[in-house]
């Protein structure tokens, strides 16, 4: 085997994590947007690796700086902006063929005073952050949305039963415990002409919803439900994937202390965790295995 | 200097990070309360450091039961939490003349399902999160209210100028920068008939309010604001302490791509910070050091 | 589109991050290993999630207890402790066609104790840390080993010239720079008869020696000599994949304080950072997508 | 007691976490510091705060900038670079009385290459970090030397026994358990002629074979020989402390699946932990509370 001569495989590269924020002032309400924006690129780099050439090697400097210039004219929705980027970078160098363009962004909320939202004044609102994510792959554009952080519990309307048993089995069934999960998920969307802002505050209140509505008979029933929900309304969605740890909150037993406890005290568990991630996608649509690559967690 | 015996000097012990979650469900509307406990003890504990008799040890094991034995009754404001678990502590053990009892209280918000807050699913809420601290030195005792992680930005109406100068500086004045700082902040309760609960809706209110509603010549003049407009309006307060990040957030340079940028596109750098920390309090009265001992970032 | 019917795509479960420590006491020289674990298995669980039935989802709870009694027999080389894991999960269900399961290994050392190693005290050695992995595919099994966080740096014999340039091309060509990475990678074995830790070692020294013998002319250099030193040792590696930030060290300007600096003073950036992502491997080596899918950052 | 005037209390400002990298490059065989340093000054800062009067505010920008300049001469001890920053901001501004100045100091390591070490290459070793602190506080230096992240552990010769019992108790007794701990130390220096680099050295190397060296009653009793160790051999240190969690590993019980666990599985436990903070310290000196002000977790 090793006879084999060693050759690069697939590659990327660029710059990750730049944070940029961007103020509209025209008039006296301020408006804010603020990103953390990763870009990778991909295409003939072989020279870079094998050779020490880097005539192909478009600096990650040159990627930040593009990022700050293309902000200028504002931002807009993340998966917009990340659109503006894959076309800047993939029609301006004719050796890049692809690449990867991710977003964080985060949440602001308009400080009250006096009753009323001031006009440029912000705290930071929320625990989860909005997700967008660019794959360019030749001339095909995958565009994810997605939240990560949402942290969500139901003090009962979930239970876990009819499990099988083995002999490494100990856990008791139940039909009322705490349910809590953080939700991360990510959705791809088909068709250019999406009102991404819309569609991501619908599905934050889809997932919510969904996931208080009914009894969980397992994280597996309540995921499948809460993904469902989202189907059902958004068809510019073809897929969503959910990542979901279950953060076990074991109920304390206080019977040393001659207390009852009636699901009443609970111990909020750090690690192990559970840890649930499937696919919820409407019947015989292609898989789009580019979209899907490199990120964790994501079966 | 050698020759001088070695002794044991201040101690304290205990367990840390107790995380309990207490539901109420009374009724079919649950409540839920989702604290983080720290609890340690001081009094004399020589024995166990020099000698290993352990017979003082009440074990820190003891310590995490007896958070969750005493949720068992509700938990309601952290601080009267905490000072419970320190009256029984310092009441049962004739060795123990002290201790120090912290709390971290994360915010849930009902979801909401059909337009209603739903009965027992919530969501986790905010950035910030909500502190307490007990100190119990022999009759004293010691609150303090608190939080850390509220994230603020203003994007006009801050400015730095009349700074001194000297070989070292190369910072330019400004009449218009971008502030935003983490707050984290802690104030201390005289008396003991306070509504934790209300008064640290309002300080939080305040502390909003007065960061937003002027013009910032620095960090510090609207920190002051900040603390002064708490302690004007709620007597149970003696003084407020702040350890806030200037989170610099500088104006990118696009002329080189051509473009302008009139405080519009900004980097958001993470380090290093400014780092501002002073108390705001009442003239004259009497200081309380043992309150802020082992607390960091709070001169 | 929304007339298709929603169904389940690609999923999988189990129970993540079990920290499990092995005290090996045959002697009275002790060996310890500590791990975390993560167990995830994959097969016919539609059930559980389109119908609320549980037949099938073997407990996450009942995954961490096996790991744990299996440590009982010894863990040994976390790539063998892993095959135990999937042979087993896979032959004992029949509803179970494969799964996932990683792990972290954490490294101890011996304390010196007079001159001499001592038989049971240990200090945690090292930033890098271990990473294993195997994936079960039918009757396939890939093994990954790995490691993450190995930070290193060279003071000179790195430069970047010779790229090209566009509108927002700033930077400058440097022939001496800090070359600064943090280390994550993974590597492929085939064949079944490895000694884990010791091609372990061997890669990480190789790893090591290789960043440091020769010029870098780019991070994407440097990289391909890295992942090929490794190939050319050991043939029961196919491919070695790397996610490598290029961690900024910049000269700072010390000519308005009337200093020179030659390369002396740096500033150490956190964010954004370059990221350096690709694959070294045999030529005409059939790809294997399944053993990668799920992994951040290795494209 | 809402008619006491308003007043500033305490304070001090600074720029913190310069992340500051110096390459001695005199000869071929590079040596390397790398630091993160925290400046804050003390004085007289009220007209900033109570009237947005600027004039005192010597910017944290060039309290950065001077510790770049700084670094061009040299770094050496990171105790001995922050009395030269903590001379020069109390020299240089007549209204700076004080302050406090802070490092972490990283290792590096020089990687092997064929067998001798390298002349510009180096890989970060070690998972603790070296802490450094400066107090000026009018003509008196206050100079804490420390580390933290020092994770040390032992299989056994370590239990707890012989501990008060109340209805909250249920731990067991025990005379064989593992004992974990993450050393964080703080110690205190007296007189100008120490070498510090020196007794940093000494300093983790006893406190390592303390841990080892005998049975441990309570983690308190550790504590107390690991800072008496370091007392009887450094005159120059007045006194250490201590904030070390104890990182619990509990014995897993595999009963139910038919398997003993003579103390071999374990099951490493994040939270809630045990937290022991103590002083060991030379008798009668004086105490210098300024010196440990801000510091969490020193009690």
């Amino acid at each position: 085997m090793t006879d084999r001569r060693i050759v690069l495989g697939p590659n990327q590269y660029g710059k990750a994590e730049v944070r940029v924020v961007k103020v509209t002032r025209d008039t006296d309400r301020h408006e804010i947007d603020d990103l953390s924006v990763t870009s990778q690129l991909r295409g003939d780099f072989a020279g870079a690796h094998t050779s020490g050439d880097n005539a192909h090697v478009i600096p990650t400097d040159t990627q930040k700086n593009t990022i700050f210039a293309f902000a200028r004219d504002g931002v807009g929705p993340p998966e917009a902006f990340l659109l503006r980027l894959a076309e800047h970078f993939t029609s301006s160098f004719d050796w890049v063929s692809g690449g990867r363009w991710e977003a964080e962004r985060f949440a602001w909320r308009r400080i009250e005073v006096g009753g009323a939202p001031h006009d440029h004044s912000f705290v930071r609102s929320g625990e989860e952050t909005r997700t967008a994510l660019v794959v360019a792959d030749g001339d095909d554009r995958h565009v994810l949305g997605g939240l990560k952080g949402l942290t969500v519990l139901k003090t009962t309307q979930s239970g876990f039963e009819g499990f099988p048993s083995d002999r490494y089995t100990t856990l008791q069934e139940t039909d009322d415990r705490i349910l809590a999960t953080e939700v991360a998920a990510r959705w791809r969307y088909v068709g250019a002409d999406v009102d991404y802002d819309a569609v991501y505050d619908s599905v934050r209140a889809l997932l919510l919803e969904a996931f208080a509505a009914r009894y969980s008979a397992a994280l597996q029933a309540t995921l499948f439900e809460m993904g469902s929900s989202v189907l059902e309304v958004h068809p510019e969605i073809v897929e969503i994937r959910f990542s979901m740890p279950n953060k076990h909150h074991f109920v304390v037993d206080l019977s040393a202390f001659g207390l009852d406890n009636p699901n009443e005290v609970f111990y909020a568990a750090d690690r192990p965790y559970g840890l649930i991630e499937a696919t919820v996608m409407r019947e015989g649509l292609a898989a789009a295995p580019a979209a899907w690559e490199g990120i964790a967690g994501f079966c």
